[in-house]
């Protein structure tokens, strides 16, 4: 009887673990393989396309293409019902949601990122999970040179021109290793930023850099960091962070408009919903990688908890989140679905690590091979070497290699691309003090509290001022409605405050929609400062 | 004296203008060129981009590695004041107002995009402008052929696969062209969908295709793309456009969600309130290419209405919109400044062209040059090496030349990237009788009626139906603000209706900010649906 053999997730694990299912199951498996995304993309060069040594679509191989014989859905998995063995999906832009069904299905949906313990982080932190993270970064840290370039405010100059990274584990120090090398090599077109006006720190929880590395390759990765004037902050947490400032747990601060955040993994919510014993944030599973309790639900790749021998405990006792591991799990996972299938015994997981690597950036890198450390340039050549090597997709290959040659031979590009854009819709937080506008500002939209205060004071033009206390609840900015195009009056924060900004022209829109909120912010003007309410309505 | 020559626009005109200017006036002048992309994109690529066989990345250059000496400022124009001889700008995400300074200003800003006059169209067509819209256009055709694979709705295929495009001049051609391409390499990775299903159309108001080349050229053209496939329009307007129908003048319906709009030029409204005289939303100029009885102000490229003789009236007897032309018209102006300064007289623009060039995708193209024919492959190769010519910059040579030879080696990728999604606040159109959502539907926003009037219909689970008729001003949808999760309602369109929709995030967290939006809309809720309003607030 074939089997319907479902893939939840495009990442490593689910890639391959589609691949060798169908490998080794062949016709008698009908394979699917649903992914938010219609491509895969290999996690470790997302460094280097936040760098631009590599454009975004090369650097990326579609799913399609790599998984000849595997119906491949783009969709986003709304449920997963155990009972009827059905997953229901959203797809692409459809509203109507979809029923898959399965025999087997294997959860391979890896983590997701939440800064929510720390206030404020995930509302101002760039994350690095993803492709789109990639060129957001890279188009986020031009930005900030052309601003510091035309700046003539000394405190924005240097808040434009500090770069923060929050967490030294391979994905931080690779981001801040070629975050670096990108501001060095773009410097020559910025004639006013000198190098040393240019702050680049990584903070870290941890007393050492790369945990994943032997002691003596962290060692020489900081030196090598610090050698090329990156600061290394460690023993930190993060406290809170705003659109210029970060806060460490020591109290100290960094006025920055750059934070990445390359800490905060924790399961996706559909993974958390999902009716299996999960532990750490992780799905419980047996050796043979089937989850606790089930003999058709699988899980491998960063959402298990795979024990790596009997009662393990320590972290060490299970397998790490590493490509590498993903690979060979996949490969553990098919033989046991087919041995399932034809009612054979389980094997459990077994692997040893080979080593691992990584790229510091400017040609060095760090590796443990075989238990060998290598350092400098040869590790580089090797990471890249490794990570070509590794890379699905003949073309890509090729594609990789040639963005890296053209990378050698020319200047980095400067472009900055769209992508840095914020959402129209956004909490903003302030520290106490903090200037959230003042009177000449371009009028960008309109600000509603969510907690703590602010004090508005706007002059009549006689010397008189008008000042206001406003609190959770209350609005400012509102005066784009009545064609302000430039501010007229000065908010400060009291307190530590957040607020939700609305730009100009999504507010705009709405107001002109909803009737409910033209009468009331028509009243709210007049009443507070005596403006006249807008005779009709704005053309749409 | 040093001359502050102050150039405003980034594309060809602007970016030739700044060289030259630098050129011929070396350290007596200082040059300042203001754009708002820090990059130049040849337009002429875009059509490529599109259609994914060169990365957007590579097909631009930035602007300060292309204008040694000259300074570059990222930012947006605001107003000019010819009086005091300063320009306003914002700079990058800058709010406080920067004054720039001239001697003398070249209006270099090209023309913008205005769909306004056609109901619907600039609210859900793609433009094919800027380097975002290829990328967009790009994304959003592989989105639909996605779409297309895994739909189970006949209709909603059928409009996923068919493709419009308004307009067939340069642009229209070129983008129809490479996009029927793009369709056709990337079939192969969606076994759902077979050739047949797809439609690819190109809607003209003139009765022939490339308006701009000999009547034979364009006959060839049509011939070529009607052979591969691709429906040509002749003789038709646009009436009207919704997210699922393009309404062409005579009345033809075309059940489509792909409308790429290629008509439409406007001035941009920085131009059009500058106080120069203007003609057909150009800068009037005298053909010494200074603005009409201004001698400091200078308009050149596509904003200007340069005479190429004296008592210009008929469409020839001004210089056409072209790069070929900006090229030659910015090396007129530099030598013409240069006289102004030297107080010399200027002298008369005059060029002629030496011919012109479209390719049509699939290794074709139409070339007319110093007056021969050239149809075929010869011409499309005549095309790519006229063009890889005129970009500026070597490396992005090397980098364009790169991407063609890895685009001929390898399978076009389907790669779907962001950059497709629809903003969180927007308008959309439907005609009488359209679907707007229906019952089990993702509650993916709500609604308000900008225009028009829906019916609601709501079943309370016993065979009883609410039956709301809703116009102007009201809404729907937003049971979202109760925890719908899945539409417990169905609503049509009675009339022709626009709509503004904010989509579900976006919604609650305005809702949990205004609290004037959550007494409405709960009390709206519990009035019309009888539905408890929230008891607290939603955690933030």
């Amino acid at each position: 009887m074939v089997q319907r053999i479902l893939i939840l997730g495009g990442g490593f694990a689910g890639l391959f673990a589609a691949r060798e299912v169908k490998k080794r199951l062949g016709d008698n498996a009908e394979v699917e393989l649903i992914s938010e995304e219609n491509y895969f993309v290999f996690q470790p060069l997302l460094p280097e396309v936040a760098a631009g040594s590599i454009t975004a679509p090369h650097a990326v191989t579609p799913l399609r293409a790599l998984l000849k014989g595997v119906f491949v859905r783009k969709a986003r998995v709304h449920s997963v019902d155990v009972e009827r063995q059905i997953v229901t999906v959203f797809q692409g832009v459809q509203r109507r949601p979809t029923e898959v069904s399965y025999d087997h299905l294997v959860v391979a949906m890896g983590q997701v990122v939440d800064l929510s313990r720390v206030p404020g982080l995930a509302d101002h932190a760039l994350t690095m999970k993803h492709l789109e993270d990639a060129r957001r970064l890279r188009n986020h840290v031009i930005e900030k040179l052309e601003h510091a370039e035309i700046t003539s405010l000394p405190e924005v100059k240097r808040e434009a021109l500090t770069f923060t990274v929050v967490g030294a584990g391979f994905s931080g120090v690779e981001t801040v290793g070629e975050m670096k090398e990108l501001i060095d090599r773009s410097l020559k077109f910025y004639p006013n930023v000198s190098p040393e006006e240019v702050r680049v720190v990584v903070v870290e929880f941890a007393d050492r850099v790369l945990g994943e590395l032997p002691e003596s390759l962290g060692r020489y990765a900081r030196r090598r960091l610090e050698e090329r004037g990156i600061e290394i902050m460690l023993g930190k947490g993060v406290a809170s962070a705003t659109g210029t400032l970060l806060t460490l747990s020591d109290g100290t601060e960094i006025p920055t408009r750059t934070i990445v955040a390359t800490i905060g993994n924790a399961p996706s919510p559909v993974v958390r919903d999902m009716p299996l014993e999960q532990q750490a944030g992780k799905i419980v599973v047996e050796r043979s990688l089937n989850a606790k309790g089930r003999d058709n639900i699988w899980s491998i790749g960063d959402c298990a908890l795979i024990p790596m021998k009997e009662g393990a405990e320590a972290r060490d006792d299970f397998a790490p989140p590493t490509a590498q591991f993903a690979v060979r799990e996949a490969r553990c996972l098919a033989a046991n679905i087919a041995a399932s299938v034809a009612g054979n015994p389980l094997k459990p997981f077994v692997y040893k690590s080979q080593g691992a690597l990584a790229s510091l950036g400017a040609r060095r890198g760090v590796a443990e091979v075989w238990g060998m450390k290598i350092s400098g340039f040869p590790a580089w050549l090797l990471w890249r070497a490794y990570y070509v090597g590794f890379l699905p997709g003949f073309s890509t290959k090729v594609r990789v290699l040639l963005n890296w040659m053209m990378d050698a031979l020319s200047a980095r590009s400067v472009v900055q691309l769209k992508g840095a854009e914020p959402p129209v819709s956004r909490y903003v937080h302030y520290k106490a003090g903090d200037r959230i506008y003042e009177a000449g500002n371009r009028a960008d939209g309109v600000y509603s509290i969510v907690s703590g205060a602010v004090e508005l004071r706007q002059g009549d033009g006689n010397g008189e001022e008008t000042v206001l206390r406003l609190g959770k609840g209350d609005h400012f900015g509102d005066g784009i409605l009545v064609g302000e195009n430039l501010r007229r009056s000065t908010v400060r924060a009291l307190e530590d405050t957040k607020v939700l900004l609305l730009d100009r022209e999504t507010y705009l829109q709405m107001v002109d929609a909803f009737p409910v909120l033209k009468d009331y912010f028509n009243e709210h003007l007049r009443k507070t400062f005596g403006v006249e309410p807008m005779p009709g309505k704005r053309a749409s």
